[in-house]
């Protein structure tokens, strides 16, 4: 189940608010609609995310066309301005939309056309290297599975949230094809219900055993010993470690930590931002409240009850075993292992 | 808003699956409608549960009152029995059946006619008495509350959890009324929502200042020094101090740990299991997969996911600050303090 098709012209979009009881395709041929179809998570998690908004500016291209080139820069420049003003924490978003200009910036003696064709051959290895990526760290992320593991994981870092195979289930694919897997439990995530609707649901369809649990039952399970390690994805990574990632993150470290359970988080290099060095300057997205007042479109509570919602938390480095890169497994410290890899 | 009302001939229960969207009584007239009450939570909350049940014994009582006294007594014994298997791990229950059970026999020099009306007295003192307990934790649990208090809560225990005030929320009740609360924080505690249904409703209505949550973001919370203290119901307590309540406690105290914020318990008397010395002898109970599956009787995922509902979770001793008892504050070692207050 592919999360972003590219049709040429038009982008089409696996609709994960309606996953698992509707499987629905939306079509997309403008930046403006794609920008929308972010915001309101019709696409989600940060690799994906990444790699819409770099087919979102193609279209901006193609709709710039007849534009003066000076024209053209600066609408393809307004363009990505509103792709990066949809989500505020995941990085990929910012990273590929910069990528994409680069591209056009680059290739400023070419025809418009010219660039055009560039861009959209860009935004395709854009999509193609996720894969690669995701194939990688799923290799990588071998190294430190037990055998017989029982790992436990949030949200959905799967085949949904990137181009394809996934961070954190990419690492869960890779074990269970090597028979190291025993059981993945997956929390719910409330409250847009990632782990529950995407996770738990991807998994069984690829025949990987799963079961689904409540947010609040993680530490119960660590309890009991049925979780041999946590392994997440990410929205943004410090130069620090400190890992931003779906709220509830930061909780399951802190339970992974008392329970002496290894913490691990999944991500490519993408992911990484270089310019930051601590979560402290992280910006965590605050999303309406209503997410949390209705359930799958039914209302449980009225509206005067007051909500809070941040879409995200951060993890700190000292709660981190280590992170499993396309290039590799960083442990602590992470910014001379970050530095190692990456720079 | 009372939870539970008797008639003379029948029980009424608020039936808090439907809270807060609808506020609807149902009417009992016998205990083994009571029993399937209990079971499907139409009334919950381990102090709740003991009142409904003690006026099961009087339904049950009622109806049993041609028979012969040896007939009596073994059908009402019949009737406590069926009323324990409603629901495996809240104590009160047990003792509310085995109190009226006492009463009963206590009286067996007496008429039939006159049993009942003992009952009948007993089920009320029952009633009764719960408030008083609620109301003297609430003035025992104000010496703990520091000025202008950020108090995070999970599941319900206050009004609607007992016959009146509430443990938890009584003790927050108390701080509100004496301007000592600055804010509460509920989590929404899924699967069955009653910290988002329930306790951020009951509060609102209360006019004290509530913000729900979902029960993943009360790490963040935590981290971002929001919360000054956690109190939280039981629904059973060993006299190690080990405690059994509502799933997603246990995390929480795990949190509060890590960011070094007093947890407390709040529970009368009736709370403690004076059989049980260690939280190793509570059976937690196991629910349908359905409230899971389904939330406010929509369905967000398929029935072949697989699903793991474990109802409560048993926090250790050694994650509890105090427990809070209509008797005054324990403190540990528990089994000392318990032993002095109340053996």
């Amino acid at each position: 189940m592919e999360s972003i098709k590219w049709n040429g012209n038009s982008l089409e979009l696996l609709d994960q608010t309606k996953l698992p009881l509707e499987i629905e395709y939306r079509k997309y041929t403008s930046h403006m609609e794609v920008a929308d179809a972010i915001k309101n998570m019709i696409v989600r998690g940060a690799p994906a995310i990444g790699v819409a908004a770099a087919f979102g500016m193609v279209l901006a291209s193609k709709q710039f066309s007849d534009l003066s080139k000076e024209e053209f820069y600066k609408k393809l420049q307004e363009a990505g301005e509103l792709l990066k003003t949809t989500r505020p924490t995941a990085v990929n978003l910012f990273w590929a939309v910069d990528r994409m200009y680069k591209v056009a910036k680059e290739s400023a003696d070419e025809t418009i056309p010219e660039i055009i064709n560039m861009l959209e051959a860009e935004a395709l290895n854009i999509n193609k290297e996720d894969v690669e990526l995701n194939k990688s760290i799923g290799r990588y992320g071998l190294e430190i599975v037990p055998k017989s593991a029982n790992i436990l994981t949030h949200c959905n870092a799967g085949t949904l949230a990137t181009a394809g195979y996934g961070t954190a289930l990419g690492v869960i694919r890779a074990a269970h094809e090597h028979k190291k897997l025993k059981h993945v439990y997956a929390c719910e995530t409330r409250p847009l219900l990632q782990g529950a609707r995407l996770t738990a649901w991807e998994l069984s369809q690829s025949n990987i055993p799963v079961t689904l649990i409540t947010d609040s039952m993680a530490g119960y399970l660590m309890g009991q010993g049925k979780v041999d390690m946590v392994i997440v994805g990410a929205d943004r990574i410090a130069t620090n470690g400190d890992t931003a990632n779906k709220i509830g993150t930061y909780s399951l470290a802190i339970l992974a930590n008392y329970h002496k359970i290894p913490f691990y988080i999944a991500a490519p290099y993408s992911t990484i931002d270089f310019n930051i060095s601590s979560g402290e300057q992280i910006v965590v997205e605050e999303r309406a409240c209503n997410e949390i007042r209705y359930v799958g479109g039914n209302r449980i509570i009225p509206d005067d009850i007051t909500v809070y919602n941040p879409a995200f938390d951060v993890t700190p480095a000292e709660l981190i075993t280590g992170i499993i890169t396309d290039k590799g497994i960083i442990v602590p410290p992470f910014d001379e292992g970050i530095k190692k890899l990456f720079l």
